[in-house]
């Protein structure tokens, strides 16, 4: 190809940055960087769980190294990232320089002060899943390889950085895990010990849901809003159910609203769609559905 | 392991090779490659979002220099995908070496130069994200971590290397972002401007679908076909809805059907299921769904 | 901040990590390592289609050479994998290193020596997709770029790890598949030639779960189990559905419980939630779904 062409189409694409638009941004540091979002949550699943997952990079003589070393790497860029992203709060706005820093740092600190209470919780989920599934071997196999562990794991951690107050960096992260499994529990759902999601692809648990003890959720089940058409004018508004303890939700289950409240034991059938509360201990579930069944192989079949 | 019994192992799956069916071909690069695709799409996201998306590898002092060299890059890396991917189409067959590589030339400078038209579209569907979901905190977040947003992005592009009649190339950018985000919309699809998909896990949008503007699409939407137990002899044909302005189409719903039309200002509820036209302006819901709510605590549940 | 702060964090995670909790854990080479798993799989699928799958890595003059290095490759990897992982056996535990050596280099060949059947079987898989796909150009799309594939490929090299009785790598295997398709196949399910998975997103088929051959299945259907809240006291017992020949299920579609057998030649219609058996040659679909028409602007609109 000429280099005259190349050179026009540049020209094309630059012309096109000077328009001004979101999109336009050149400046990359300016943003959160997704592929330092990744690095922290691949270091942060190493800190969490630090006999399953492997950073091929290090290589040390005793674990105290290991794990300090990757700890002073992820508050590092931590902290950097917590930095860009407070620009984007209006809160933080009016702050100095200086004072942007602090609160980036002092952010960092309360979030790596609450990770044993997280792995407190994650001690209970992994447990959960293991006693609740019987195709599960072993509780290695349930931390190596179950997405629902993995997805609530994430989601735990941008929770804390969530109620710390950091924007846009939490939803980073849970998107990552709705990439990498299916399942897209946004950062400010609230969810209680022994949770456990099985398959999980589809699922969907919005940003006000708050979830007890014991909960246990399928695939393709959503906990989400009514009708959102009043877009950014409901921000901050509970729009998604409550949820209380020892709740199970089969799949495909919808269940809708911020006045929605599951009782403790209840059991959600597969395919219900809810928008009103249910007594606790109450199991419900879809009527028998009505089905055809056809033996002529000349009627017309839709599907 | 002993030598021998590892040499005898390949001799199997060397001989297995022999068999002569599609799988057996060896030569690679007699088909597109995957890793250039991906490494083509992950290049263009730097191109169309300049500054949200990174590449660790290169280091600038202008802007400039950073999206020409990337644009040498994929113009190169692209020609040369869209050459090996011509000899898939009959179409081409008969043309010579060098004709094909004129012509793939000819697809690149088609494609840069729709490129501003593109990133047009995609500035409307970043506005229609954010404003559509009261969770959304910035436009930042919109771009960085959502995944409609990111399907939509890739979708649109890889719709235009189809129009320009690119084989095996397009889905394979589709199928990258199926995989990245749970949302399958084929190269096919036309969609209008202010498009937005919330959650996106599971929806499916055939290759014939049309789709207009303001259109909203949640999780596990299909729109899709009839059956298509037809397989090849129904290759060309229309096969999928059409989805005028401003419909909004809520999670698990499917339209079917390449004669249904969904009209204007249309809402499409939760997990209805539709092979017919709607007519514009007209709101359909599932009749309320009879559930069974039980308490009997020894009642045998299904789910 | 200061290295006083970074010392205090760290000894915080180290004392969570004293709690003696699974997650606790700090050896890594006790447990199989994804790192390794996700690499070997990438290598099994360079062998399996040759044509397709490259590895930027390896340079070589003749196929031969290339196959061959993978295989020494992946067979020394797998072995050590396979050696972790049965020491989760209680099986194996009481085993000396000598005879789990053996045992772990017994299973690599024998698994060796199956994949020209696996490969057989994938090529009816691949002949299936393009022939049952009006959307499918070629067979190299398929190949390249179809999901169902993907997860079928890697979910059958896992069922022969499964049968041959390792623990934990088949099932980190097919989470992989999981999260790169949203296609979730338990290594335990038994498949007949010529499977065909369209879209896929959401599809979940369970351990136990038997299916024939030809058989086509659509996005977000379940083969699953009833009820599993006896969890691990459940474990071994068939569970899900027998899916006979020729049977088709489109999207949504659930299927439960060990008992149900669907026969031969069977449609099961979108959205259908069967958990009793049905007659070979039946097409089942959900009667006439009703559905609320409303065009009053005013009404208020729930989804």
């Amino acid at each position: 190809m000429e280099d005259k062409v190349i050179a026009r189409l540049v020209e094309t694409v630059m012309a096109d940055y000077e328009k001004g638009r979101d999109i336009d941004r050149l400046d990359l540091f300016s943003q959160p960087d997704r592929e330092q979002v990744l690095d922290i949550i691949r270091k942060l699943l190493i800190i969490v769980f630090p006999g399953y997952y492997r950073d091929g990079v290090y290589k040390f003589f005793s674990d105290r190294n290991r794990v300090s070393v990757l700890m002073e790497d992820v508050i590092f860029n931590l902290r950097r990232q917590v930095r860009i992203a407070l620009a984007f709060d209006e809160k933080n706005a009016g702050n100095s320089e200086a004072e942007q820093e602090e609160k980036a740092e002092a952010l960092c600190v309360s979030f790596f002060e609450r990770l044993p209470q997280v792995r407190a919780l994650l001690a209970t989920d992994v447990e959960a899943t293991y006693e609740g599934d019987p195709a599960a071997r072993d509780v290695a196999e349930v931390i190596l390889s179950y997405p629902g562990l993995h997805a609530t794991c994430i989601n735990r951690m941008a929770h804390e950085l969530y109620l710390l107050g950091v924007p846009v960096i939490p939803r980073m992260m849970t998107e990552y895990a709705h990439g990498a499994t299916g399942i897209d529990i946004h950062p400010g759902a609230t969810i209680g010990k022994y949770f456990m999601i099985d398959h999980g692809t589809g699922v969907v648990i919005g940003e006000t849901a708050e979830i007890g003890e014991h909960v246990k959720i399928y695939q393709g089940v959503t906990i989400g809003a009514l009708s959102t058409r009043g877009g950014q004018s409901l921000r901050g508004v509970k729009r998604h159910p409550t949820i209380e303890d020892r709740v199970t939700i089969y799949s495909g289950a919808s269940i809708l609203g911020g006045e929605t409240v599951i009782g403790h034991d209840a059991v959600i059938g597969s395919n219900v769609f809810i928008t009103s509360s249910v007594k606790p201990g109450t199991r419900v579930s879809v009527s028998t559905q009505e089905l055809e069944y056809k033996n002529d192989s000349e009627a017309s079949f839709k599907a």
